[in-house]
């Protein structure tokens, strides 16, 4: 692993660091903001998953959420939302391949040898993480933007007992349904709908939920409801009685100044969930 | 207008008085509390509409929402569920007839000549407020608990601008759908289905929303659970992409200590609302 760059922010350090990934075949990059209490000891770990064409550094430079981190003492990760390199398959559209890895690991050519987010992020990184860092695995927590929503609650949801919490701004809710969705699940999985649903938000509300608290905003001027569908997943919580609010922001659109405007409601929502554990 | 009795609380009075109803044709009773600040000026009214077999009293005296109206320097109103009285027609099931109004205008025997909720809460009572205490009626929110959750929604929703805000606990969120509400619907307004539309927050709430914030609160564990039917609500709101939360409490039931538990947010809630106006 190496330190692309190291920042002091908030009393704490952001991190950028670089590492060659088994999981997706080709060097990684990721931000990690460690908050001064973790020179003294293990802090508890909130993911942050980006969406469509980001790479780690968006959010890390554009969300504000070191300042609501430091202020609860925990430690924010941002990965990358795909493999990088000459080497890696991509596709001229920008909703697939590169910067759109969607939080799953491709079967099909030519995506299959590098496009293995969920790898990645559910067992890589984490293993990294915990390894190089003062950071308390024991107590994580996950929230996302958009595809990054829709990876956070995917994960929080397919892996349980791992996060205290999830959260989502804006989540890709309901992908096998979307455009947002179809169309990368059926390049990276094929048309195996059965796995296509164990990618689905809305799907896993339905068949499991999420034991824990769940926090979702959505904004009423996002340009892009008819692709998220909030709806579903909202009826979804509320028919299986998860714990959990699903909020409306009133004319707020898809970005990252909706994204830093509720920032620190996430923050502390998560704080909650970490420090009671 | 008679007082029934005066009560110093938290600084302001909470006051019970009855009065010659015209809408119901009976003698109908109301709580009031006015906080301090309205000594000095009509100060802004939140609604508490209650619930099925309760009168004024109930969250009056169980809901604790005196403190919360207190420091937000508002006042609240309780009217009673039904009209009374020996020559006002009853049902042996709790669920129609006295305590049970559902705040609508009956207009089947035997309910007609006495069951005008509707109007009583949305024409007579504000008047006689407006006239006989120091309340800005250019400032009125409301909210409510199971049947007066679904009389809070649909009064909202049926008053466009009216009302800053609404909230509701655990309201009754899709009668037309309900044994808690078809039986009802039936038997006030026979069976013309066009105006139990109109008492139906989900339906309401597809065909034109509200033009406000709007505050759900739903405890997971309420016994009542499939006659409220929330999922309807969070669902329709959200396809509309309505302002507003909807928030399922983990573990909370159908009772006044899940009530009293989120009145601090629901007050703090409308009293925003209020003060933006």
């Amino acid at each position: 692993m190496d330190t692309a760059s190291e920042n002091k922010c908030f009393g704490g350090t952001q991190g950028v660091y670089t590492h060659a990934s088994s999981a997706c075949g080709c060097e990684m990059t990721f931000g990690l903001f460690l908050p001064a209490e973790a020179q003294d000891g293990p802090v508890p770990l909130l993911w942050y998953l980006s969406g469509l064409t980001c790479t780690h550094e968006n959010a890390m430079t554009k969300a504000g959420a070191q300042a609501w981190a430091a202020e609860h003492g925990i430690a924010l990760v941002f990965p990358d939302t795909s493999p990088r390199g000459e080497d890696v398959a991509d596709d001229e559209a920008y909703d697939l391949g590169k910067g759109a890895g969607f939080y799953v690991n491709a079967t099909q050519a030519p995506w299959a040898p590098h496009f293995r987010m969920w790898d990645y992020v559910a067992e890589e990184l984490p293993a990294l993480l915990g390894e190089r860092f003062a950071l308390d695995m024991e107590r994580q927590a996950i929230t996302g933007h958009s595809m990054g929503g829709h990876g956070a609650l995917t994960l929080a949801m397919g892996l349980p007992g791992r996060f205290c919490s999830v959260s989502a701004f804006s989540p890709i809710a309901h992908p096998t349904q979307s455009d947002w969705g179809r169309k990368q699940l059926g390049a990276y999985l094929g048309e195996d709908h059965a796995t296509w649903a164990t990618h689905d938000a809305t799907l896993l509300m339905r068949e499991t939920g999420f034991d824990g608290p769940i926090l979702i905003d959505q904004g009423s001027d996002d340009q892009f409801l008819e692709l998220l569908k909030p709806e579903a997943l909202a009826e979804a919580m509320a028919a299986r009685r998860q714990e959990g609010s699903f909020r409306m922001q009133r004319g707020y659109d898809h970005s990252y100044f909706f994204v830093s405007s509720f920032m620190e409601d996430h923050v502390a929502f998560h704080a909650d969930a970490l420090y009671a554990k």
